[in-house]
């Protein structure tokens, strides 16, 4: 089978690969859509370490091919969604309350890191029962393949900001994950939000997801500006979706005592990111900082796919650009180079 | 002044009182506008007992008349909510966390139960600086009134359901508290939101507000109903707004093992309220039963005005009937027999 | 093999059987000592219905004797504790904090009700690496058993009762889960401790474990006694250990406005649970009722051991008696009539 | 009245004032008992800047001589123990859940910083009702001054930690708060305590404390140590009592993926408290931080005392040395030279 590869830093392309095989509690899947994920340029370029041969990609929906021969919930043909996540369920971690850690730091984390992702013809998904979700009659597979980390991740980024039914919030950064975010802020019973994002198609996104005042920081300080439209005060909760110090610094300083900073930003660079002392209270005012990897599991993906059922969230906007999947490398240079308006493109196989 | 008082069980009418002085927190209030509560009729019929000479009444909104020497928030001409439950702050149950519960069971709750409440010209308020809360500009005064109760205690029903995001949620009667439980549920992230009501006009309100499916229960059973439509699993949270053994009881029957039962019901009668033994898991399905009492306080209030003020709840379309305040014996009777449609009367000063 | 078996309500024997085959995910257990429990005479008393020729049992340690092909924590030859509940882990129920309902109501409670239970030359453990943990060399057979039910529940029902450090909590009945109720208390930081027991060796055993008041029902009426002990206030949380509607009663009306009411009692009669509706302030007097099945799994009984291994708790004070299995019918038969000051018997394999 | 003061950075002596007034909700307190706090230390090394003629001091126990008009729960006479923090219990932050944080940051931190503190023959006790608590007769003044603070900190710091049931915990640093730590640790039920020192002294109140194993960082690598034990899992909880970036880094490395990091110490220094990024797992792993600032409140402090009733902690084993007042320039040299072996020293009135 055809599988799109990283061969080494920097390397993209095809290869060619074995059908991957089932054990016993695992499923096959055959992707019909797939999204790329600006981590997938980021392991390209190195984020984390050397691969060879490794397939890329963690985002896609399909078609169940075969079963191993424990699982019970899933048969061949069902039209499933599988998340970018898929954790060891009875791991320590797991039962716990962190599955996203399950076996390690990270170690939920499996496409495209410890094991083949799903830019390819087949997919090999382990603890099929528990980290496939059936996609609803009323849900297409081109906004089903949001669930898998989007929506997820946006989501959680919300859930985790602890925010008060009617209480502010700041989103830094109006990609996906934050544009997701800013949507989960909505439905968390935001009674004021700020999208923190310079690019106007974002800032108009963002806008349609809920956000109520939108901050551009290349027109304006953001901390200054949200701190005076909530008279000093700062807001409930401030989320970091892009993952760079002076970012996170900035929801530390936006976030009232008592308040929460709620990062999903990924750190890819410097020995420490630094919490700016004073605005952190000295380390006493209660602002708290909480992070998560994106959640996973056949139940996550259920309530999320019911959400889009529902109509509480329409993630098709963000499909700015479609592709083949023999057209792929194109896609990741598009996704590399943040050129054209480029949000999420969109893979068919 | 006039105030609109309970004379003994049954009974109603104006009565000549002096206008209140304020202590040193206090406050006093000009209300412009206030809400009859279904509650209101349950204190005239005898719920907690006899009363004479009693100012009935504890839905208001107004302005500010007079301040203690102490109070530094408000001053005399200040458009305020304030909270149908005033708190003592600092009592042991407020810094536990449970304010409406200070000073004693139900404790807060002081308007037209501990001390006369909010249906006369002028209207004491205690403890100012921490139970009232100015109205923005962009709220009406008959938008605001909702605050103090109607929304405070519907969002809290929702938010005590420890709804999931895409989690699924039933409301027990759609009257004013259950109409705003399913909006707060809306609000909290529900995925899919069964409201329970046999009457049109509600049932309509209801989809208004974000109810995906209407459960009659004159035309189905609503055990089986929801039962049926969750594959037999039940919902992650059923909310009880409606006070009746028989309510609660098939909200533990809906609720899966592991969800949460909210009530926001007042149980006015029998030795026991029953809960259902082998719905309940005998004892050991993980049903937990969570109960409220109207959360008060400026903060709560300023959140619920800010998401009227944000336009993510409209409450005017409750407001089924507008009365003068010399006219407020009749919206008592309406109240009561529950004729004409009536969901909330309005009363202007 | 030998197992004692159920045969149809109120018979018990033993019975030769097979020894079971693991799946690819399971293991087989060779128990050394195991505990008989108050529900395994109500289970063969028809608690749970009619079964024939069903192993009982659920409290256990011993050997692994065979692992599945799967299975990769454990090895032949491990000496192990399996919990009680032995859920399945990747179930919704347990993706959502609840693994003891896996599957439906109760369902991770699979021994000596779904299938064979643990009082057998063999036993079957299904999800080994998730349902199975190492006993420390520190920790004997004989203590660790104790954690496969008892420790397990009883340290829930201190969790679950949210009992704030410095905290007041009453504990009903002293049996086994009771006392371990009242050591998790202690362990959970409570500042006073009533436990409520008529039964000397079990009152002077709640003193050994933390008690700091025994309450004597048949000498005073334990709602008076503690809500005088606490003028009035009540406690911060009441721990039912019994299952009795009364004993639920007191429990609800012992405890303050804003505490908790954690039961871990079964329910076995009636048609309903009543909760008192005065003592529950209506329905808004923020006292709630939490529910739980002994958590299981490898995280869990890990953590148990290792407060063990700690000096933490001891739990061998309430072994009473010690039989060989050949005897474990006399075993029954004591704790079917709770004579001789029985608490635990143990049984040797 | 003698009160000692601190005169610009650095400067510290006796001066005489006015005696304070209380206005309606506060009462003044004639101290008995005090302790010296390292952050007294700080504050005159200019840690929250230039201050003149401010009383210095913030934890002690004494003696109601006034209260104001509005006071029902205190009168003359009563033996009492006034938090080191005394929030404004209506403001927002409090009705937030965020008392210590009331009116801006670390605004409940009035003593010696926003007003005088307690080394005065008369103290100003602002909301009295809500901000002291009586002393049970079986508390000596000496053991209740430790809950003004020591206790309080210590305590949150291990609630904070989030530990679980048989847990694991490191603990950095056991100075007074360091000790309440990891006493607090054991107290909510850690399984494996690990407590990080170099002082003997402290090392062995560690270990009366509840410390299982004492990691001497001038021996080994703390991080290399509990990872070690661990089987490099990490612990679920860290606790920083100290306010070093390094020990905050250590804090972070040894708390496994989905564990907390609990904050409680003060950072006097540098732009920046930086995290270590990839012990952080990149932002990803689900290592919170949370910080805290002495919980005040007659609630917390009546918990606390009773506590010490209850002989579950015995904090006089940390008074090293003892002072009459005019002396407490001789206590504040010992705190700041940590010579002698100090630990607190106690200034009598």
């Amino acid at each position: 089978m055809q599988a799109f590869v990283m061969n080494g830093i920097g390397e993209t392309g095809f290869a060619e690969k074995d059908r991957p095989e089932p054990g016993p509690n695992d499923a096959i899947l055959e992707p019909t859509v797939a999204l790329i994920c600006t981590s997938d340029v980021h392991t390209v370029h190195g984020a984390i370490g050397e691969r060879e041969n490794l397939t890329l990609g963690h985002e896609a929906v399909g078609v169940v091919d075969e079963v191993g021969s424990q699982v019970e919930n899933f048969a061949e043909g069902d039209r499933v969604a599988v998340g970018a996540i898929t954790p060891d369920w009875g791991s320590a971690a797991a039962q716990d309350g962190h599955p996203s850690q399950s076996d390690g730091p990270l170690g939920g984390w499996k496409f495209a890191n410890e094991k083949d992702g799903v830019f390819a013809e087949y997919v090999h998904v382990n603890d099929a029962d528990a980290n496939l979700a059936r996609i609803p009659e009323g849900v297409t597979d081109e906004e089903a393949a949001y669930v898998c980390d989007m929506l997820s991740t946006g989501f959680a980024a919300a859930e985790n900001a602890a925010i008060p039914m009617g209480g502010t919030v700041a989103v830094f950064a109006q990609g996906p994950v934050g544009l997701m975010a800013t949507r989960g802020a909505a439905l968390q019973g935001a009674g004021r939000i700020f999208a923190v994002e310079s690019v106007p198609e974002r800032q108009e996104l963002a806008r349609e997801y809920g956000a109520d005042e939108i901050v551009d920081f290349e027109e304006v300080d953001p901390v200054e500006e949200i701190l005076g439209a909530t008279d000093g005060a700062g807001v409930d909760g401030a989320i970091e979706a892009l993952g760079r110090e002076e970012t996170l610094a900035d929801c530390v300083a936006v976030t009232k005592p008592g308040g929460t900073i709620s990062n999903v930003g990924y750190y890819g660079e410097g020995e420490t990111v630094g919490i700016p002392r004073e605005a952190w209270g000295v380390g006493m005012a209660e602002k708290d900082i909480v992070t998560d990897l994106c959640p996973g599991g056949r139940l996550r993906l259920r309530r999320l796919l019911r959400l889009i059922d529902a109509e509480r969230v329409d993630p098709t906007p963000m499909t700015t650009h479609e592709f083949d999947f023999e057209d792929i490398g194109e896609a990741f240079e598009l996704m590399a180079s943040k050129e054209d308006g480029v949000i999420k493109p969109l893979v068919r196989f």
